[in-house]
């Protein structure tokens, strides 16, 4: 039995600060291009210091892509902590103001809300430096019958089991879903979370999850495997559902038998790769939930990828469903 | 006698909330298509609150122009009121990160820093709805030979007359000013303000301003003309050097016998117009303060507005001059 939300999304409630940065910044700051860090508040408030002048906007991987889910028509709903403080307004705001189910109102004590630094390098590749800030104090108390409610997919995210009482809190979630019939979806968020927590994803995935959804480098880091085949045969012994994005080669998607491969839309140029998974899957869980074939659900998600890395930020402009539609 | 800052802008600090809009969103909310209207912060959350997912980036008419300045390698600082809040540190952090000295602290108390809801049409037009809170305490009392120094230009905006010492503090700055030998510019903001202040503003022009920057809609409403024959022979009966907008139709800047008329530059779509009068007087006064002809003055200030016309929101990226030089 499910109720009228179709996804659910419990994640890193985050606003993006975004600028643009030549290479030497990367340096300058010792991050990896294309790393995700975590930092402390001091350390956010140098990076944020050294920046250029930045724009916000609503972000967060699973909220992107419940905004997305949101923006395509879809009934969906979010848990994630923010505090009543300006960024925490603008992230509520702009949920709502798609239409999502904010389950959680702001919290009026603990750490400020959460952002993240994305830097945007030349190429239009993004690497981000995150304060986890009201984020990290989401807990078990905050998952329960009544805010999770029977929706027909929870989307939970890797980045979770970052948060001090993350893994129990995505136990309770896993409970509550079995109970009610609701699909539980993954992201695995990125490659070096799923090095963090190998372990944890590993018995998660095996144990409570329906879907699972993350790019080819984080699979491969979850399966140990080297290459796309070795990783292609390793997927034969798990029995979920992956939807695998692979940057300019696509996706494909494994289900028991079925395989599904779908090509990449060419791009004139890339502006900004924030937000390509998140969108993919919000394409592709719209279309699931909807019945879709998984043809058409990697097509959906490819298509509101392709249009998340030709805009700065990785929330979609809304519209999209009635632009998709119309190349049908 | 000046000190190595060539312009000072002393204005309402505002952060601005960007979001599109259909044109049924305006006559849903009353707002004349184009125009700039003061709400108090009640309607602030309720215009936020209908508003579609939003990009929060600093703004601020004269702010955006020294932004601009900075940008182009001009030495600037900044006199404007914001609170210690998420917003007043975002709108800080923009200016001095390009190198602006911002020459006061956040309020601890008052008025939360001000925004303003830009609501972006299909054709690219913005309508301003624009909470001030914490501009409107700006005092004669942040106005003293301190804070102000010895600018080549002081710039102030015909905003800055809404707000209660708003007349006082203009007059303040332009008293120091003509003691110290700066130069005093005024951007007269729009037709609506001229329209409220109709008869400062022209003891002001008359009686303290040297360079006015203003689209023609503007300047007709001071000058209470009706065409731009009427215009431009009213403008003889000025000593100020008057630069000029006028949309797709470029610019003209008039200063005594000295007549430049210089084209627009066509673009193939305009995303959103704006800051395009802002970006002009950065271009323009960049050039100005450098000893530049009223000519390439005018190309620069050209430059400046055809390439923020083209992205979103009203600042400029940074690396600005370095495209300016490649196209000479």
């Amino acid at each position: 039995m499910t109720d009228s939300i179709k996804l659910l999304g419990i994640s890193n409630a985050i606003v993006d600060v975004l600028a643009h940065v030549d290479e030497d910044f990367l340096a300058k700051i010792g991050a990896p291009r294309g790393s995700m860090t975590l930092i402390d508040e001091a350390r956010a408030h140098e990076i944020y210091g050294l920046m250029g002048p930045a724009t916000e906007m609503s972000g967060g991987s699973v909220a992107n892509t419940v905004a997305g889910f949101a923006n395509l028509g879809g009934a969906a709903a979010y848990i994630g902590r923010v505090r009543d403080d300006q960024l925490g307004e603008i992230f509520g705001h702009d949920m709502r103001s798609l239409g999502v189910d904010v389950r959680l109102q702001p919290a009026s004590d603990g750490s400020p809300t959460a952002r993240c630094h994305v830097l945007i390098d030349p190429t239009g590749q993004r690497t981000m430096q995150t304060y986890l800030g009201a984020c990290t104090e989401l807990g078990v108390a905050d998952i329960t019958l009544e805010t999770v409610g029977q929706p027909a997919v929870i989307l939970l995210e890797g980045y979770v089991w970052d948060i001090a009482e993350g893994p129990a809190l995505a136990a309770a979630a896993i409970k509550i879903a079995k109970e009610n019939g609701s699909k539980v979806a993954l992201s695995l968020s990125d490659s070096f979370c799923v090095e963090r927590h190998r372990d944890a994803f590993e018995e998660t995935v095996r144990g409570g999850v329906d879907i699972v959804v993350a790019d080819e480098d984080e699979v491969a880091a979850l399966l140990q495997t080297h290459s796309h085949e070795e990783t292609m045969d390793a997927l034969a012994g798990y029995d979920n559902l992956f939807a695998m994005t692979r940057s300019e080669k696509g996706s494909v998607v494994v289900h028991g038998q079925d395989t599904v491969i779908q090509p990449a839309t060419p791009v004139e140029s890339i502006v900004d790769t924030t937000g390509a998974g998140d969108a993919y899957t919000a394409g592709f869980l719209y279309g699931w939930t909807d019945g879709k074939s998984l043809q058409e659900c990697a097509e959906l998600g490819t298509f509101c990828a392709t249009r998340v890395i030709q805009q700065i930020g990785g929330r979609i402009e809304p519209g999209l469903m009635e632009d998709y539609l119309a190349t049908r």
